[in-house]
């Protein structure tokens, strides 16, 4: 019996997290609404709380899967230059990542415009995902800079990773300072090139 | 009476900037609404659209005084090292920015959140303050490269510019990987330093 609850409660689980996927894909973060989501999945709203604390640990357990399939596409695109030097490497993750938050606008947005108030723990596993990330990004470094100061790794990894993030952020999502593709690639390689030359 | 109609409009329009510009400040663009406005002026809802096409046109006069305070920062902090490299100019630039958007976190990131559909045009007047920001930039990048292939201090200067959004935004908003100040000022040192060497 109890054994049941906890698998229904799993179901419920997943089929929450998969119909917030949908919709955060297809409309953005801030379309998700309990209610809505209670609906399709035929299920009270109160039972959405039962499994998550609140709609920001949903919106969580979504951003999870996208950072699993974030991470996924970038080591994939590192994978088939493994030879390269480092830059030629930092490079075809920095496309790749460029790749995936034009194909996923909106799951690539809501990975950063979730909501957590300071006083929230962010669990483990979020910071872990996270820190996964990070180190793909800190191995070419750590070639290029094989006798680092200590915190040097990590500070080039944050400063490139969010540079490259300005980059593709402004370039996709405001018309302002749109721009084509091709330069989005020219400023990405401009800069790592730059960043990375010893 | 023709003329106080207009002196009255005008009246309308730079009170309602200010109403506009003192709630985004306060409680971000997110909160900005009509009816509340309309209660703080003293006029009817439909009165704000006499004035304005939409919200989004009052959004871009707010944005409009954003710019001109944020370009004036900007400005005043590269007069104080008028006489200093090109780097350390570029530097000053970013810290700059870096202290504006400390201070005024809501009005600058209303800068980028506006809504602007594809099928609006971007009032001529925006794209002059903001190719005005870009030339404070490309002065020092001009500098470092006197003879550039065309359109290459263009990619520069975007690239830098969004480089150093994507350190600030990150640093500053995102609590996961929010940065010590001091940090983020190393960050954009290292960007800059690196990416400006001759």
């Amino acid at each position: 019996m109890a054994h049941d609850t906890t698998k229904r409660r799993e179901a419920l689980r997943e089929s929450l997290i998969g119909l917030a996927e949908a919709q955060v894909r297809a409309d953005g973060l801030a379309s998700l609404r309990a209610r809505t989501l209670a609906k399709e999945a035929g299920c009270a709203v109160g039972a959405i709380y039962n499994v998550f604390d609140d709609m920001t640990g949903l919106t969580l357990a979504v951003n999870g899967r996208t950072f699993g399939r974030l991470g996924k596409h970038v080591s994939d695109a590192v994978a088939k230059v493994a030879d390269a030097p480092p830059t030629e490497r930092l490079v075809a993750m920095a496309i790749a990542y460029l790749e995936f938050a034009s194909a996923n606008p909106n799951l690539w947005r809501a990975l950063f415009d979730v909501e957590m108030s300071t006083d929230r723990d962010v669990p483990e596993w979020y910071m872990q995902e996270l820190g996964r990330l990070f180190a793909i990004i800190a191995q070419p470094l750590s070639e290029l800079h094989p006798d680092p100061e200590p915190g040097e790794i990590d500070l080039m990894t944050r400063a490139l990773f969010s540079s490259v993030h300005g980059i593709v952020l402004l370039g996709l999502e405001n018309r302002i300072s749109a721009v084509p593709r091709e330069r989005m690639e020219g400023m990405i390689e401009f800069l790592l090139k730059r960043a990375t030359a010893t």
